[in-house]
């Protein structure tokens, strides 16, 4: 049952359902790490396992039980501060760079510790009282949803630390088959007009995807398909990387100090291109979407082709007519943990693909606030709107988001810079 | 003559009535200087005077006289170097941050490039062919919106540079009256609907202003004057600046890591507020504009008063309503250099005020191209497209801006944290 | 046996006695620790322990094995680079200040490579030539002097990685009595003239004590004890950490830049000084002595007492004088781990105590070559002498030193601003 | 008449006699100055020499004038602010970085200062009572020499200015002729023993050279002359600044960083070395001794040689037993400004040369007090004994050192880094 489906959620018992599929998912994420996996960070932006598993249990017992639950008694008060993410409103946190400086509590403690507030979790929905439960519900949804980001976060900061280590280790064995070959890039036209984006209120959103409302729009041309590695390569040998009238200034200067040449996880053997994935280290395959790009990136690669970027509005209105859906995105559950070629086209390739998982797609729109935007009051407030500056949108989900946690409205969100999360990009063009 | 009445300027002598006037302009600003002042670099963001008069002059010989006159010699191959901004298109320049390290060239060394140039610059418009008469004009007319720019420029880096010195120098001493009290902020309703902003290509204007294009936006109330020194204090004694709630993530690491408390040029004297000027220290007077505010202050203003920052398609949509034109509006020409109070209600006040000059105002829109942008080939790409990403727009024209550089359709644009701009702020709500 | 009774160490059987000894009292140290423990690098100088277990094997295999064994295949070659420390001549290294960044090798696997490298040592041994023994046998008492070296860093880096999380978790709970109170301070005269200081080459030592030399020395009196808490937080109370004139002026500038306001480990509770150890956190004892202290604190407080810090050499030779024994003073084996008050005074109480165990005594020499140095060939070279530069001496050993690895003539060194190792000091004073 | 011929200035007359002369040659060293050159600062360890001229001033003013004249008014509160380098007791102080961010007060106004100061101090010592005489007397003195050693550094500061520009500005024409060629290289033989080295009180002296003190010292060798350029070169091309073996740690480090592979002002234009020098820019002398050299290029220069750098001692007992006096040395009034080729060997040549003069010479030695050190009492405690850890002693003078202000005690200290002073070696070895 997709967690966002709110309305399915009615009861207690259903409610304790997905609350357990959800929090039984992010250990079984966990599953395939040693201790040590769980503990190191190497470099700010990832965060040690063992912290998201504390973090999204504190949620439930900061947001719900300690707000909630008559004469709650904290399990432990440190944690309190060790596992705070950024919510002022809720006082002091350890440092964010130094969550991997922390080798107590250990992981066991801190399973512990989420076994513990599970178990006082389900009594106390059990036992909440009526005037209470519709906001208790509404907050334990959005923990779900919270957990199901983290869950995200889990599996691309788990790649970034077994990728770290020269030893290549592999998370999980490949399975299954992969499609080879991939369609070619053709530019799908979709007419303008009054339109109107934004989640509509039935089922779960964020509040940065409200309002519904409308906006205009010219006539625009989306790519069919994602960019793949090869395209990428070609850029590459092209010198899209020495060229600065392809990149924005700030761009030119981060590839500059960074020494950028390459997406990242991608390895130069004597001249053969290698790739680390969360099965470990093999050959680029050149029909899978790439990856592991910065919006600079994907802003060059675009000029270099003479094409842009598409707004999040011209994604969402393909999107929308496209009428995909989840189901038939490459997502989390599905257990492949890359992107997927599309295959050769056949008579029953759609018009448009891959808009829904593989990669987060990067858009030409700065996060921002949606017009008639309502904050919420106290610490929820900070969940999203604080974070409306120097950030671009991302969409469509990737290749390790929860498949029921995605919605077409969804909008992510990073710095241009950022590239450990699975990050690729479609063309777009004015007709 | 506006320089943006492009139109007007058909005939070459005309050109060079207004190259004259602007170049004079330039020189007029650095009266008042001395040599040391023409020198320094206190942070990063300032230039050196000398550096801008060096730099404007640059741009008319590299972009016209080298690229159009046959057989052009260079007047100093180094200058080239030291004197180019961000054209990496025109090859290496000399390192931003170390502007300030150069005693040599000298300023008088750079006026005689001056007169050179100009010299050089006359002969070569009244001998241009018919061919490249078009071309020559248009990036003429480039090159004094240019040289304008830095005119503003120039002004803000001399009061950063003499604010500077404890010794709290006068530029130019304060003459005439100023109205004293302001009028109640009140806010005016707009009615929403499909709108068109943008530059419609009659006179000049920059690439980013293009093309003219359609957008929707709701109905929306904008605040007839600018926020005043008076209300952001009221906001400091109210604690905001240190209520995590009021601010932008990015924001609140910013004053947190600065240990901002207060607008730039403020000082507090045991207890009075004295404000740094042009015209050298005196009191704060509450009723004129704030000004010197970053994006993340006006922001957490906008919070605090539980109104917003209006979008740059609402200030234009008002300013094209209101027929507000340069004309009446405090500009570098009324030599006040600061912002002005409105003065109290009377009968003849406008229903909206103070929309163009006093300061530029921050909007809530990220500065991203309009759609349908067309990038310039060759270096003049470079001009704006290049900058387009973390930075906010801001509109309107400051006291210091030259009164014929403005249009409503103008988007200027600064990272949040800038604060050495004339920068203030109006209010915005949702009806 | 002490490892640097290098006579008593002649047959191959003897040397593996003590080769097995001290790799056990390694393993010994890391018993109390969790997997977690053994990862992480709140700061650069702390090494994982998991690391420190490698490397001292590391250094068995680079230096001896692959040396002199014929046709020895490596471990894992990866290794080689990944516990490598700074021998540059032995190729490249990862990098130090992300030791902390590698979850695998995991615990077990660097454990597996201890057990593998001590049977192919224990093989090569029993094995090797009569014309290599000499040297093997040499570079192996360097190795073995080499892991107690590291048995100390071990211990200290644990308790910097217990005490960086707010939990406070013990690493051995105290055991035994300590002694209440302690000896009054006094000054005891030496006399000078001509000395010899530096190792005589009987026995094992690191060349950085070599040559036995020729000094002058003047009359000086030295503290019969170390300083001690209670006197430390009287300079607290005076106000030594604000007074400028106190300190060097690097000194003054990293406690401003530190916000230093205490020794290392101290924390004020409510006015309460408590001390975090690794028994846990418990309450400030004044009759111990003051340790984690920088040369720039041990500095200040000498000035505000208006005597001075002991050169290298009048330590020595009071060394020599009161012929003390490491036998006597507070080492690691005593499992106290933390400075030990002298007790109060009684008839037995010799002239002079504490300068073995305890605390490193930071002296006023910097750490330098001895005239008639001789610098070893190749990457043994690199052990000692290329740290000659910005780092002062400390003598005497520390509460966490293994008893046989000290030396009367052994000088430790350390940068001034380092305070993570049990770094105190005593008094001198001209006569 | 030498500044620390102490004894030959007993009167007022010949007090002021000095004075006037001394404050003249700093004037003059500003003489070829443009006004621009006077402000700015391009890096840290560079002041503007506006800054110098007022410091210097300051001086007089601070701690003679403020503190010995009866109801003294200070001449503007603010310069006290500006002017002080590091006398914290004197209170707060401009930070040292922003120097060059101050374009006031201007050039004029710094000269206006130092007349204004002049003036007052002639009248001053005029009139200054017997009772305050000998400590007007003992501190004028000292800020002479202290007005000496900012000569030195305003024209390394100047000749740093001047070379940033890459109009490569001449500040004084090349003059006279320099010898040619260069005697070989040879080391000659002391004798050790128990020796005295310091100031023995006659003449001034500052602090840090007193107490003059036995010591003991080995037999050594030195050489007869500086290192040269040509010398520099051949470990250059040998591939000396590419093997860490040679290097200190922090050398091969702070090289690393730096990307340092030359001494600094050499250039390689196009296969040949050119040399910025106070008389602009011109081909390498291979003769002419090397400077700005950091402590750690001489230290790998002198390892790859197979050699070593002497210690400050054994420098001091060469220069004694040579009998060596400024007068035969390369120095500020000999207007070269630049070190000088021995010439080639002929009869009368000395047997050891270049000791006095021409560049610095680093030494193996730390700044560290002399055993029965005396720290002065008040600010001046502050003037040398502040800085005693993290450099090392230079000895000898260089080419823009005044004459009059050198002694054979005398200890000059610099970071090990520190490129921007004329800073030399010559070699030392054991017999």
């Amino acid at each position: 049952m997709p967690v966002s489906a709110e309305s399915a959620i009615g009861s207690r018992e259903a409610l304790l359902q997905v609350y357990r599929q959800v929090r039984r998912q992010t250990e079984d994420i966990c599953g395939p790490l040693t201790i040590e996996d769980h503990c190191v960070q190497p470099i700010e932006d990832v965060s040690p396992p063992k912290w998201h598993l504390g973090h999204v249990t504190w949620f439930f017992e900061q947001v719900i039980l300690a707000q909630f639950q008559r004469g709650y008694e904290v399990y432990h008060p440190l944690f309190f501060y060790l596992f705070n993410s950024y919510y002022l409103s809720f006082g002091e946190r350890w440092n964010r760079p130094l969550r991997g400086a922390l080798s107590r509590p250990t992981v066991n403690e801190v399973n512990e510790y989420r076994h513990a507030i599970d178990e006082r979790f389900e009594r106390f929905i059990n036992e909440v009282n009526e005037k209470d439960w519709p906001a208790v519900r509404g907050l334990t949804i959005l923990g779900l949803n919270h957990e199901q980001q983290h869950q995200e976060l889990l599996v691309t900061d788990i790649k970034h630390i077994l990728a770290t280590s020269p030893l290549n280790p592999v998370y999980r064995e490949r399975t299954g088959e992969v499609p080879r070959g991939c369609v070619p890039e053709q530019f799908v036209g979709f007419e303008g007009g009054l339109v109107e984006i934004g989640a509509n209120g039935s089922g779960f959103s964020y509040d940065n995807e409200q309002p519904r409302h409308k906006t205009y729009l010219s006539d625009f041309k989306l790519a069919n398909r994602l960019v793949t590695c090869g395209e990428f390569l070609e850029f590459m040998h092209d010198g899209g990387y020495d060229d600065p009238n392809l990149w924005l200034s700030d761009g030119w200067d981060w590839k500059t100090a960074e020494q950028c040449s390459r997406p990242w996880y991608w390895h130069d053997e004597d001249g053969k291109w290698k790739i680390m994935t969360l099965s470990g280290l093999r050959d680029l395959d050149p029909d899978e979407p790439v990856s592991h790009i910065s919006y600079y990136e994907a802003y060059a690669y675009a000029r270099w082709r003479g094409k842009r970027l598409p707004t999040e509005i011209e994604w969402e209105v393909a999107a929308l007519r496209s009428e995909g859906t989840p189901a038939a995105g490459n997502f989390l559950e599905d257990m492949l943990l890359h992107p997927r070629p599309t295959g050769p086209k056949t008579a029953d390739t759609p018009e448009i693909l891959q808009l829904l998982g593989d990669v987060w797609e990067w858009t030409a729109s700065a996060y921002l606030l949606y017009p008639g935007y309502i904050r919420q009051p106290g610490a929820l407030g900070e969940y999203n709107g604080k974070f409306m500056n120097n950030q671009m949108v991302l969409r469509g989900g990737s290749c390790v988001t929860p498949r029921s946690h995605l919605r077409l409205t969804y909008r992510n969100f990073f710095q241009p810079e950022k590239r450990w999360q699975f990050s690729g990009f479609r063309l777009a063009e004015d007709p």
